[in-house]
């Protein structure tokens, strides 16, 4: 990209994101884009991915940073249970970010948006004092998921993987403070080496298959699209896990007036094997990690068992009374903690 | 307001917005919105107010912050000649934001709301460095005016004020350097009092009817949501002046293919008395604020004269050719200027 304007930036983002798309009638370039009427309801929502708050340009490179902002706007459409139309993206750059650097948070914007099959029909661009990137999603759906619809009586459902992005998520940490997590055993561990600023290699000697799981799904998690999608008609009662399935629990349970119960040994036996992998090198705890990280954005549902789809799995129940809580042998433990995003 | 968590902010949003309007079937809350469906195209458009580059909270209140922000992205809408649906909020609140200044700035976006009627559906809360309010706005238009159809032979037409924000904005700016703007013959003019961070009044000493036209027109801005409707149907392009009448007719221009000619003494006589007050005031040209300064939010739009609306000013016209020129006793010099986001 040669030195930058606003108005050469907007010219290269009609390019990078030419919004071609069904349903698109005008895209990047005009006051507002225009998008043909639908027959469904529109979804509508947005996220922000702060610097400092979400991700930290220390360990993560802008593509991955451009692309997971991106996924983690279009997980609010997948749970739900809607279908993407159209994205608009607004960047605040710091000043003195160099080209290079917008080439790849874009690269990364567009790659995400293309999995999701999401165009980018606008956007904003400011310069700052921090890099922000604020994902709005606009997508359609017949009979859309809600938060409030959960009943007593009905069974838990996880879908997707939950505890990986937030146990990659501290390899990551522990990558830039060059500290080696030692696990019993594996004494010979060679230190972890501070990521590139560009595209971090996850083909580094001390990468084991678990490890490397863990860190692809922080840096790049996929929005349960599909997942979502097959709940309707099935699911009584949808969120995305982005705060971690205690938070997530607890905010299912207070929308629709019931308690959730999330059984310990069966949500243990859920766990990816990557998670285990990961927790036993951190020397931290594969539970923790699954209730208290999100970001994995994988969807906590309820619905009579009849229904529940292959993709789900049963964690738990949902019976009268209030609040979130984990099944331990027979006791009920309240489920606490996640990520408040006005707390860190 | 209590100590602030993530779910009380929410929940006191969700009271504050109450988005109890038509075609709203799921308002805040949940992981999305869900609106109606609509027979006409949606217009979609983001825009961001980062603090330090479009406000400086050293002289302008927090529910200005707020109101202005708001109505800066209902603005495209206008120039769309649509009609809003509804609006998403994102902000990123600095740590140890006191709950007062949230307060503010939400009964400020709120106002903004309720005098557009473009309820606020949904939005986003992150902690981060610095202020700044990202507003998704989502209406509907029949026939939605774009800014690439101007014709050579057509009149350009001026709807609303433009100059006095940019007016008011330097008065605001000197206000905080305790500065005092002497004119000739008015040497007994007071020093500019620091406004207060919440509500600077505008009932000062200095201020005359030009100076808090000026200040008011910067700090409340009114999106011309009657005004571009009406021009649909009769304008053959339209764009908001948010970068200054001379980076917009440059914008129209290259959108459209064609040259654009503002003539210098037809924008003089459409031009406000309160702007002439206020640039004395400032021993400022009135139209280098007219020619530079966005963020009235007037509209510069393209169309024949029979079918001229009775708002619109003809300030000048369209011709074959490319770029923006004013005209100037018969001879035409290049417009070049005006607010590049990435330049400040």
């Amino acid at each position: 990209m040669a030195a930058l304007t606003e108005r050469r930036l907007v010219s290269f983002l009609a390019q990078r994101f030419g919004a071609d798309a069904p349903g698109v009638e005008l895209g990047i370039g005009d006051d507002a884009a225009v998008l043909a009427p639908a027959a469904e309801p529109w979804i509508c929502s947005v996220d922000a991915s702060v610097a400092g708050v979400h991700f930290d340009t220390r360990w993560v490179g802008h593509e991955d940073i451009g692309y997971r902002a991106f996924q983690a706007a279009v997980s609010d459409l997948a749970a739900m249970g809607a279908t993407p139309s159209a994205a608009l993206s607004a960047l605040v750059l710091p000043r003195g970010s160099p080209p290079r650097a917008i080439d790849e948070l874009t690269a990364g914007i567009a790659a995400a948006s293309r999995d999701t099959r999401c165009p980018v029909v606008g956007g904003n661009i400011s310069r700052g004092g921090e890099l922000s990137l604020t994902t709005t999603v606009l997508g359609h759906a017949a009979r859309p998921l809600r938060r409030s619809g959960a009943c007593p009586g009905e069974e838990l459902w996880l879908v997707g993987a939950v505890g990986l992005a937030a146990a990659g998520l501290a390899l990551l940490r522990l990558s830039t403070s060059r500290a080696v997590p030692a696990c019993a055993g594996d004494r010979a561990t060679p230190p972890l080496p501070t990521p590139s600023l560009s595209t971090p290699s996850l083909s580094t000697p001390w990468a084991d298959a678990g490890v490397e799981r863990c860190i692809a799904a922080w840096r790049r998690p996929r929005a349960l699209l599909d997942e979502g999608r097959e709940l309707v008609g099935r699911a009584s009662a949808a969120i995305d896990v982005s705060d971690g399935l205690a938070a997530d629990a607890q905010q299912l349970a207070a929308a629709s007036r019931v308690r959730v119960v999330v059984d310990r040994e069966r949500l243990r036996a859920a766990l990816d094997a990557a998670l285990f992998a990961a927790a036993r090198r951190l020397r931290r705890s594969a539970l923790g990690f699954a209730l208290s990280g999100g970001e994995d954005y994988a969807l906590l549902a309820s619905g009579p068992r009849r229904l529940r789809p292959a993709r789900a799995v049963p964690i738990g129940y949902v019976s009268r009374g209030t609040g979130a809580f984990l099944a331990v042998a027979g006791r009920l433990v309240p489920l606490r903690g996640g990520f408040d995003h006005l707390r860190t």
